[in-house]
């Protein structure tokens, strides 16, 4: 039996070589019988949106202790500091503090944020003869592996700073209009096509019921994207194949989908603060 | 050691966000010792037909008592069953009674089927405030772990219905011919761009020997899509790059290839039962 | 707690179907405690100078006695050797004998190699009535279980063969010029666009510090492909975001980047023996 956390990673890093096996192996030289999780390794590139987000958006359903590993970095070698988070309701998030950390604040709460000692948390001249620049390897991942085996406390991660200095960019937060609500689509649903808004399924119901239609408008940037009357219901199965649907996600925040189909695809459609949506009773 | 049955997951939610995480994550809380194995995340969108051909290639290799969780579901949230199969040769099968067990049942047998009694063996407000539609998580993930965990036994998963209601569709059987025989093509191999018959490569044996040339013909709901004198032969290396092979697949079927390259690519050639192939004797 | 070692691999199977899951299953039937780590099983087809590379790459962050299982086999089926190497770094690698050791030999070293005596290290009737073609599974991936399972030992795995017999191929050097560099493109960074040269860095330092401009010449068979003026520098925020940077790789070797982009992408650069790069100070 291991008592020992999981460790779960989400990365921009790709399947096709083999930096995620580098940045295991060094972990598995640590403690072989830590257990590696992969959450993603195909997050969209030097997206910190989607870091944010995805962190968010899986973190709950784990058990309690769980480290996240979360490396999606544009700023590698420059002054961003590299730390560990302790969540409200319990979770490690090892990750650059680039933003990465942002849905996960506001939504859960942050108790404490450690900066990581890269004199003592950092690996050196991994197998190499100088210090090269990896740190989802050498630097995130080592110090996750050292965290998650028991050899250093959270404590031990470094220096605490304020909660109040991490970084973080602005989250829109959903209005409530006359008729309906005004929100942004925060995230795709990739493989499916799906769009998730940010729009409260409860609340929608207090306007209209499952089964009614509601008028959906999206904007990029204010420009008119899409305007239509669309269903409102439970499930995919209540339109036809091919036609679009509001539907309560799993985040129980309203969705915009295609049944058996691809919203994105076929309206072409995006995610993140520049994009508005508004959903209305008719 | 672990002893416990591994979870072998096939899915088509894709790797690029976080579902996968949270079906895990579902599991990991139910008992952190189940080992989580991914056959595939992958599979084509929607395609009962796949999802039924992949359970049945693979499931033979695996210990027995092994737990398959499958999840291609377009009728989620419709009245299609959530199962639990029992094959005849000892493994669990997890999924949507949608035709995904068409397959298995056809060529393995399947001993018992229950439904899973959803009050119990679903997780109901996971992490949420309410009830979401996603069953790979919060039902068939779910119902797993406690299966794999040995929480639930087989029998408490839920009442037993009768294996003739299960949901399939037609698979056409190959028919041996005066000169050689008729089937159709099952499935690719996705990433090499060969393609899987149903026709025996024992039966073509007895009619023409490895090192033979045979005549090839695939139609396309009736239309012609190849027609080709090609080599039937054990190994690739038989014949030049890029020209085509009939071989023995590791079902024991002829399969379709192209030597160092792809013969779905290089001819355009799909699978199913809309696709029909003929092998002849010249 | 788990003393085996891991088995780590590395193929061109793709994850959109389930000859992976197929392996697995063979593996675990040997020994279900063998943990299970995915290298990549998206290596670009057929290419064995891929395989190589990423074998070298990766290997040494592991902890040693870990097994490599790398199949990228275009010749299965031919006379090709199949093999385990004992590297002098104390690595296994189970891998067809077909130029995939080639920097692995070069730059660690093996001690020893032995051909799998498949009379006994292979799995015949997998799970069906004959032997079929599929040496991943009933060779490679079954021998690998069987060595990290402690049922054989090294020595049991096969005669030894001469280290001198191992099938490699050529390795350009870089040339030290007066003013620079002459050396290839060794391989790509596939998910960021990157490419790393087999230019080592402190050779470089020598000739110019970070922050210098140096002129990069990329030829392919010696047609002219790029030829710039570029930033040598440690950290990609030290250029503008699309401008192109020469850093220090995590082997110590020159790469070509742009920043929050691909270099790949943006100039049309592959990589391989036939990829000339020079870099020169100016």
């Amino acid at each position: 039996m291991n008592h020992k956390p999981a460790l779960v990673f989400q990365t921009d890093f790709g399947y096709k070589e083999t930096s995620v096996s580098a940045m295991y192996g060094v972990i598995k030289n640590v403690d072989s019988d830590l257990e590696l999780i992969e959450a993603s390794h195909e997050l969209p590139q030097f997206d910190i949106w989607s870091a944010s987000y995805r962190l968010f958006q899986q973190m709950r359903f784990w058990p309690q202790g769980t480290i996240f590993v979360s490396v999606v970095d544009p700023g590698v070698g420059t002054s961003r500091r590299a730390c560990v988070a302790l969540t409200e309701n319990g979770y490690y998030i090892v990750t650059p503090d680039n933003g990465s950390l942002t849905h996960v604040l506001r939504h859960h709460g942050i108790r404490q944020v450690r900066q990581i000692d890269e004199t003592i948390n950092r690996l050196h001249n991994a197998g190499t003869d100088e210090t090269a620049v990896f740190h989802g390897r050498d630097l995130f991942g080592y110090c996750a592996a050292r965290l998650g085996a028991g050899i250093i406390t959270y404590e031990e991660v470094g220096p605490e700073y304020p909660v109040s200095e991490i970084v973080t960019f602005d989250i829109p937060e959903p209005e409530e209009t006359e008729n309906g609500y005004i929100g942004i689509i925060e995230i795709d649903d990739t493989n499916f096509g799906n769009l998730f808004t940010n729009i409260p399924t409860k609340g929608l119901l207090k306007k209209c019921p499952y089964g009614s239609l509601v008028h959906v408008t999206v904007r990029e940037k204010g420009e008119l994207r899409f305007s239509e009357d669309v269903r409102f219901d439970l499930t995919f199965g209540k339109v036809n194949p091919g036609d679009p649907i509001v539907y309560n996600n799993e985040q129980m925040k309203a969705g915009l989908a295609v049944s058996v189909g691809s919203f994105v695809k076929k309206y072409g459609i995006g995610f993140g603060p520049d994009w508005t949506v508004e959903i209305n009773t008719i």
